[in-house]
């Protein structure tokens, strides 16, 4: 029996971190019979920005691709990526919705469910978690690691225990910015595994080069489930190659057990699908230690880099990376993930280019400190709340709580165009571009975000920008 | 006081690696002074292919350049790659040569000597430690490190004690192919550190993505002295980022002290650097796994498939990749470093080119089954002996035992263009370029390869040939 079991994240956070989630369908099905034949013990396929993409670029319907790929790879558990109460949107849900959205991609074909989310406040987690054990699937819940004054070993152990109150079958690590150091992975693990009965899964981006070195230490202290990548869609922004941390294992009372020939023909498949996207492929995917120094994920620096230049400032750059920390202490040192990430590194920007702290606060800002997004992991800076919301009231409940029941309602708006509960909820991720999509799909007209002609490949290599990015707008 | 220290590469391996060893003297020096401040081990800066390289495509002279980075480097310990008996040549030289290259080496700045040998065979080593000794400066003995039926720990601990017998100041572990696993690395360290009182260096290329947790769990094991290279020049056929070992072992029992911070500027300077030379990039330097199947290392692979390309014959490749293992049998199991990756690259794809094994036999492989190149690590297949050289006698002493004294010779060959002891070294060197290099720097007529202009860089951005290439020639 393999003592470490492999999630294969080609399908989703592979293609979504290297080339802007743009892999297609299409592109996925040829090599899924090799994929289901290699033993992986779930492929991340669904959820995080594929459903958004998918939508918005690809203008295919993200169920259609679930049911697709459930088809496809009969002996292999699908696993999504979901927001907790913020499922794939951008908002907070009402609980009607979550477990509807649940039900139904659990009905399509979703067997194990990651559920995070960016505030690592359980409350946010409760319910999609109790809905994926109604739904008789796999639920997987999920530490967001990072680094701040306020967060040590304790605090996600913590986080780990009410995880495993709450039902979750799994834990997993999720080490967005690749800040995990192999050490301390390995008493994390250490002290989860003393803490709670739970399998412990690992999810680390190779960004600084550390992921393959945390993957190692955390199996040494008991993780079980580790997440890689088929070599052509691996490494820097993305993951450790699976190739890699087979052969590290092989022969080790670790052993997976997977086929090394096999995934690298796998691997050989998606090297030739991944040229057809050069146009998504980004100048900043590869190995930055920058975080490391300056804990802003290297997703963050790429997107302020590209949003800088568009508004002619790139010259703020470094002013605006020495910004961000301050605006997560005034925060209350949340994770920096979606939407995070993007509140955090909005905010820093307009701080600095509007030339005082909070002259301009955004309105996801504003939404935060009134406790919207729900509770942060320190305190946050009362006088930068007086500033940006003066006497409105703060929010202490779980934020869905302020939700009445939606789906109806959802319902009715989109009543005609709408075919099926799922595209309700379509719409209900995204109301603008899912009721496009919708429209567009009634109408016969739906098109794909053209694919630039490989000949082409040499005359523009520039980033392109990922559905996860953030905008800076001054206003 | 710091557990674990660091030599750099980014002076030698990790251009060699990564723009076909072309990095300017004038690129290194005015970075030489941060790089000073950090506190490496050692930096590697000399030898490998960069004295062929200054030569043949610079036009530089690579004992200049030498004096130079010694200046510039008053605290920090230059570190040079050689060859054992071969130099930095592509023949054993005679036991004179090889003394007074040792010491001129010495004088001009060199303060470690990491010695080796193709295929292992300690006498083709000991001439070289004992003047590296001779000379006061530290010599580092090195176990190349391979896969096959012949090579085991034990193999390789003999290998080591012979070394530490010879001399030598610290073990070299030199996995130039990636082929080192963890937890193979854990006990080939351990097994050594048992075997002789020596420090360990461990050298291990990030090819295929093994690296960091070779490194790592040689740490555990006890090496005390890792290579690495700034993250600008890091990573795939190059070598992990120092900046993510330095995170890595930050805060615990093996900290390396050293400043992330001035690293990191460190490299963001050859980031800079490195865009000047894009054409020497390669589409092949990534981290290729395939080595852990077929055991043919990266750089051949690469070379291979642009060889066989300019002959139109590059639906031979799978053959010739087949075709490698086979030969290397024959041979003995040579490690496959420079110049036995050579050799057997050659004649592999000649042996598939024409169509009948062994029907056309290179000089090179004539003259290892000669035993001109030392004893072969396993035996040699004697059919193919007799098909390859017949009757001709085969040498069992150490090659170099049949050559008598050189140097006069070379001096006097050169007489005239020569203008120093380290002048008629370079002419022994490479007796043709070295010639005509020493000719053009009489005339003044010395013209460096040009680069091309940045704003070509979209135009092409085709892999170019690295220094130590191989070239298939079918006669
Ligand atoms: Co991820
Ligand atoms: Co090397």
């Amino acid at each position: 029996m393999a003592k470490v079991h492999i999630t294969d994240l080609v399908l989703r956070d592979g293609h979504q971190s290297l080339i802007a989630t743009r892999m297609q369908t299409a592109d996925m099905l040829p090599i899924c019979s090799k994929l289901d034949a290699v033993g992986f013990w779930s492929l991340e396929a669904w959820g995080g920005a594929t459903f958004d993409a998918c939508v918005r670029f690809l203008r295919e319907d993200p169920w259609e691709r679930l049911r697709k790929l459930r088809k496809a790879l009969p002996n292999t558990p699908i696993q999504m990526l979901l927001r907790g109460q913020n499922l794939l949107g951008y908002r907070n849900y009402s609980d009607d919705v979550v477990r509807a959205f649940v039900q139904k991609s659990a009905d399509n074909g979703v067997d194990v469910f990651r559920v995070f989310d960016a505030m690592n406040d359980l409350r946010n987690l409760r319910v999609s978690i109790e809905a994926v054990k109604a739904a008789g699937k796999h639920a997987e819940g999920t530490v967001s690691y990072t680094t701040s004054p306020v967060h040590n070993i304790p605090h996600f152990v913590e986080l780990a225990k009410g995880l495993a109150e709450m039902g979750c079958d799994t834990i997993a690590i999720k080490d967005m910015a690749g800040l995990l150091t192999p050490y301390t992975a390995f008493e994390l693990v250490h002290e989860i595994r003393a803490a709670t009965d739970l399998p412990i899964h690992t999810h680390s981006h190779a960004t600084s080069g550390l992921a393959h070195m945390t993957h190692l230490k955390a199996v040494e202290a008991g993780a079980t489930i580790i997440d890689t990548c088929v070599g052509a869609f691996a490494e820097g922004a993305s993951h450790p190659t699976t190739q890699s941390m087979v052969a590290a294992l092989a022969g080790t009372e670790y052993d997976t057990g997977l086929s090394l020939p096999l995934i690298e023909e796998i691997s050989a498949y998606f090297k030739e699908v991944r040229k057809k996207y050069w146009q998504f492929e980004s100048a900043f995917a590869g190995t930055d230690t920058r975080v490391l120094i300056n804990q802003v994920p290297g997703g963050m620096i790429s997107n302020l880099a590209n949003q800088l230049k568009e508004q002619g400032a790139l010259d703020s750059m470094d002013a605006v990376l020495e910004e961000i920390p301050r605006v997560r202490e005034d925060l209350g040192y949340p994770p920096l993930v979606t939407p995070t990430s993007q509140i955090v590194g909005t905010q820093a920007a307009l701080n600095v280019l509007t030339g005082a702290r909070y002259k301009s606060v955004t309105n996801e800002v504003k939404l935060y400190l009134q406790g919207r997004y729900g509770q942060a992991p320190g305190h946050i800076n009362e006088e930068v709340r007086k500033i940006a919301i003066g006497d409105l009231e703060v929010t202490t409940c779980r934020p869905a709580d302020l939700l009445g029941d939606e789906l109806d309602k959802l319902r009715g708006e989109i009543e005609g165009l709408a075919k099926s509960d799922e595209d309700v909820l379509t719409y209900a991720m995204f109301p603008e571009i899912g009721k496009t999509w919708l429209q567009e799909r009634a109408a016969g007209s739906l098109k794909p975000e053209q694919l630039l002609p490989p000949a082409a490949a040499q005359q523009d290599n520039g980033p392109r920008y990922a559905a996860d990015e953030f905008k800076i707008t001054l206003h």
